[in-house]
């Protein structure tokens, strides 16, 4: 099955919601820290509350790099406990000349196994073709992120009048012969979202900036839904593996990741 | 000693010469793949013949990602076995939200020890300042690379005339308060170079694209010394490390880093 048949299922079954694997050490619950591999342990807890519920898991590579090689071993075995029908997104956020980019590629996925990248576009196509080579695969390319730095370049406006944001999408758009690539936009802002839906096309859409980042979930969905779109994935992590941090704090999780698929239904209008 | 006053030392013995480690198993002699770690062993040879003569070594990560942790293990064995006056730099072209992008800073400054690390700047300053907040570190942001792809965004214009890659050179000076910022600037286009070159002002300028790239070191030499800069690292990779596959590989290595000194000194006049 293609990474994008995967995600295909997903969406049909109305899941939207990605799940961040954003796990830091210092914030996962106490009783933990006793286990043998902490963070392994608070993800396969994570994992077994979600994955009914999950349109897909996001981990963040940064997480895992920090810890060292026992970091790189801790991220391995997570992806490993993630059931197979799951879509996974390395969100890695690579980029690099050609035979470099190749090497991320193969790491990505091939030795962790990932469906999904995140890329910077900034070094342009030659730096994107080693992952979009991989056709069963899909690369989400950054374009409007979610940080208050995105102003700094991302909305630079150029000399044709678009946004350099915007330039990217549309450039994306152009190279997605193989139909395996999506982009990631930032959810903080709805306007933002509403005058550019149209510039997705058929392009999947990462959304971060929901929850602790302050983007609504609401707004997100009916957004896309009034534009007729549906192919959209919308990150929760903080706000979601941390909700609790008690013995239980599975069940929180799953809780919170069910109301967040209820409050995704009604915001559909079903 | 902070990685500037590292890198000053280097530069004021005029030596201008970064070696990529750009390791790659396939590439390597063949003799070599009945050591238990084959990466390493090159490595250690590289570094061996080449300390004497280098600025800094290069070291891309790419290269041990795709090694999964055998890589990565390899990657830090690596560094433990650089002196610990050389100037080293991990090219891992990283950038995330400020609170990811941290994490990306301790594993390259704390982790792997480097002094120096590649950064993507699309996602702006909130990004890059994990990095800049290690003060005794440097950070070189990519402005214009060697690839064919720069033309794609990072040579678009903008509306107030600048292309995308002078204006990130002019932000990236903006935001060096704690001069410990730097460019990498492709050395492919020797005009472009001497076009831009005043933009740099104090930055520390690395270049790829000399050697198997097709940039001529000469013209690199001599346009900086023309505009009287001498604070510039020429990354040579490929044309270096696996100039010879015989057993003696690291005479060949060591006479050729000795060849470029030579060339850097005619070029600078001496």
């Amino acid at each position: 099955m293609t990474a994008a048949e995967k995600l295909r299922i997903k969406i049909n079954q109305q899941k939207h919601i990605t799940v961040g694997l954003d796990t830091d050490i210092k914030k996962i619950p106490q009783h933990l820290l006793n286990e043998k591999d902490p963070i392994l342990k608070f993800n396969e807890i994570i994992i077994e509350n979600t994955f009914e519920f999950a349109a897909s898991y996001k981990i963040n590579f940064a997480f895992y790099e920090k810890e060292g090689l026992k970091g790189f071993e801790s991220l391995k075995k997570t992806i490993e406990l993630i059931p197979e029908d799951a879509f996974i997104i390395g969100d890695a956020k690579r980029g690099d000349i050609g035979n470099t980019s190749e090497m991320y590629a193969i790491s990505a996925f091939e030795h962790f196994n990932c469906d999904a990248v995140t890329l910077h576009p900034y070094m342009g196509l030659d730096s994107l073709e080693p992952f979009i080579n991989f056709k069963d695969k899909i690369s989400f390319v950054l374009a409007l992120t979610s940080n208050k730095g995105a102003s700094d370049f991302e909305k630079l406006k150029l000399e044709n009048g678009k946004y350099l944001f915007q330039e990217v999408i549309d450039t994306v758009n152009k190279w997605n012969e193989n139909k395996n690539l999506g982009i990631v936009f930032g959810a903080t802002n709805t306007l933002e979202l509403e005058e550019n839906i149209d510039r997705f096309d058929d392009l999947p859409v990462l959304l971060p900036g929901v929850g602790a980042q302050g983007g609504s979930l609401e707004d997100v969905v009916k957004t896309f839904n009034k534009n007729k779109k549906e192919n959209y994935l919308i990150n929760v992590s903080r706000s979601l593996i941390y909700i609790n941090d008690g013995i239980n704090f599975g069940n929180f999780v799953k809780n919170e990741i069910k109301n967040l698929n209820d409050r995704v239904r009604i915001s559909l209008g079903e």
